[in-house]
């Protein structure tokens, strides 16, 4: 993979091109979940309303059940009268019928009585003596009433598969007595850092020339945020055949295989070595037309005879920030995609003004870390290996391949970090 | 708490004032967790760098290690020549000394041998012969390189308190070798639901009147996205001293109490009496301008004789709808404050046209649920009591308690579900 000057041939795509192009088949499993587990999980399939939702025709206000048509043409001035046959008790089902000319006292939420077409909202009528009452406001049939499949129709769709479960949705769920539910299994993310120089994070102190693994914890926080179980797979060291041995190693228990690697030259092409010797179907493409995260690899690897599908593999860049980086572009929406995730989740974002201008080469989409105070967006500029400028960025902007840069002043939109 | 017809008086907040006003002094104390644990958690104080990061000068490049001086005034046309006079490895220290008309090869992060100040990329230089590189482009003093103290001095704060940590704060924690951090503990958060017509999510079939507990479920999981430890108190039956001994045996090991009472008005005055029998600080507000949401009511109870703060408690309107909405706009805050959080993380939101005018009163929020497609936000009504509202919507637009309603094709911002 080297020409005769030594220099690595890159198979480079654009970030969109990756997008939509590297699909990989493999998607996690079903598996069922207790309702208090749920959130965030990802539905294996539609959940429909096992019955009609409330249920039961139900009181939206407090005040009394009526036949509507007892109410026409009341006013202030020409109250309707009616008689107070009974109250509904919360939670019970009424014994009365109400009749012409009755009424019966309603909480909000109550069952609608059988006979009964509206309920008038308490402020709209007074007791004038026991057991019977004035109204002075018409209803029409309907109000004050919500339907008994208002909420959801039996068997109607009532959660979406492929989109993560909110809050609300949870509680449409337990409404409906859904108790558990059936979702993608997290993806498990297997996480390889490389590098002789290259140790763990809880090394108190360190030798001239050593670095702590900083991407693999921010890599697992990424893994979890987009719905995997992220595995660390340890430090490999710059050894041809260790990294291959490690991989291989790991693929049979990963939906992902993440390595970030070593930021040499020579690093680089060992990573894409030791993955190109996993199987097929191989290397997708080694390089993206992005700033910083150039030295990027996608491949998928170890795919079964029989066609089941393989395990998808991210080399990222061996500078901490273009790993993050390359990895909220590429390696977040991959882990969605296996973890069955079709609907990408909301991302906090704003509007900002450049502060400065911001050159940028064709062809090649630049993220540029940004602070946004007061409407503006300043540019964090420093080495890729420096986590601070990650760390003081309140998000980023984009520039797309096609720009040849932004104009100080420009609105930009920030995708802010949460 | 009732005038002579019946109707209670509300101590009637906005949004805004309580917001800022209802500020409990309640907050969870620190604890110490692994940095694997540590996404999202509030730092308890500051962390500052215990060493300069990252402690050596590195190369930032693959290349050769030179004196700048020695590259002054090269070029294509009369490039200089240095004698390779050694090689680093990564991740050791460099035995050489880089002196005048020498150089050293270098990759990528490995660290800067003495005597050099500058590195020159590998892309401007040949091997002329064996031991001898010719360099086409000077260098300045620095080029190439990341100084030891470039991503965080010793001493410099690193990551500020009060802030959820992100994934790249666990990486610099990491890079600095700080294996665990102080945070403040989750606050616990026991939430109650109250109504005889109320029964256990998982109660698969229901009598006529029941309804299964919708409410708790969804407030549970906005407790856990505010970054709080949601607890079941139970459902509470509507019984005059039930619900004030189950609040009181639930003071002593929660941080913030939610109710989730009843609907109808004598539910929410028995909440409103439950609470304040808890004891001082007491009722902060019993009904808010918002709609969906008035009947809302803040509280402070159970604190200390010594001046130790209560426990905060939020008593939510009864319809589901309307207690997820006030929960968002009020509970999570709150959450969040008594968790030590003092800057809100951002929402996901986007702009939009709106469909349809919307009528408001003034002097009350009203919040609005709101599909949003292509550019275009359409608003979703029905009674506060359905749940399919929220389930269906995208987000919501808020309009604020001065504007007397929105015209059709008014750009608004949309607060979008993730």
């Amino acid at each position: 993979m080297a020409d005769a000057g030594g220099r690595e041939f890159f198979t480079t795509r654009t970030v969109a091109e990756a997008l939509a192009g590297f699909r990989p088949r493999r998607r996690t499993q079903a598996q069922t979940v207790a309702l208090a587990e749920a959130l965030r999980r990802v539905p294996a399939r539609p959940v429909a309303a096992p019955h009609a939702l409330p249920g039961f025709a139900r009181s939206t206000v407090d005040g009394y059940a009526v036949r509507a048509a007892d109410t026409y043409g009341v006013s202030e001035g020409l109250p309707g009268y009616l008689t107070v046959t009974g109250a509904v008790a919360m939670g019970a089902e009424p014994a009365m019928t109400v009749i012409p000319g009755a009424a019966v006292a309603m909480p909000t939420g109550g069952v609608i009585p059988p006979g009964a077409d509206a309920v008038v909202m308490i402020e709209y009528t007074a007791e004038v003596m026991p057991g019977t009452i004035e109204v002075v406001r018409p209803v029409a049939p309907g109000d004050g009433i919500v339907r008994a499949d208002e909420d959801a129709r039996e068997g109607q769709e009532i959660i979406a598969g492929g989109r993560v479960l909110r809050p609300q949705d949870l509680g449409m769920l337990a409404a409906a007595g859904v108790a558990s539910v059936s979702v993608h299994a997290r993806p498990v993310v297997t996480i390889f850092s490389t590098g002789d120089e290259v140790v763990p994070p809880g090394t108190a102190t360190l030798r001239p020339g050593q670095v702590r693994d900083a991407t693999a914890s921010a890599l697992a926080a990424l893994v979890a945020d987009a719905g995997g179980v992220p595995v660390f797979g340890g430090i490999v060291p710059d050894d041809p055949g260790a990294l291959e041995k490690a991989l291989r190693a790991a693929l049979a228990s990963s939906d992902v295989l993440v390595v970030s690697a070593g930021s040499s030259v020579g690093a680089r092409d060992e990573t894409a070595n030791a993955v190109a010797r996993l199987g097929p179907p191989g290397i997708w493409c080694h390089g993206l037309a992005i700033k910083p995260g150039k030295p990027t690899l996608l491949a998928e690897c170890g795919s079964g005879p029989d066609g089941t599908p393989g395990v998808p593999v991210i080399g990222l860049p061996g500078n901490p920030r273009s790993a993050l980086v390359v990895f909220r572009l590429i390696g977040m929406p991959l882990i969605r995609l296996v973890g069955g995730c079709v609907t990408a989740p909301a991302q906090p974002s704003t509007q900002a003004r450049l502060i400065r201008d911001l050159p940028s080469a064709t062809g090649r989409l630049d993220v540029i870390q940004v602070k946004v105070a007061d409407g503006v967006a300043t540019p964090l500029f420093g080495a890729s290996a420096l986590l601070s400028v990650l760390t003081e960025a309140d998000g980023y902007i984009v520039i797309p391949g096609e720009a040849t840069g932004l104009d100080a002043g420009t609105e930009v939109s920030v995708t802010l970090y949460s």
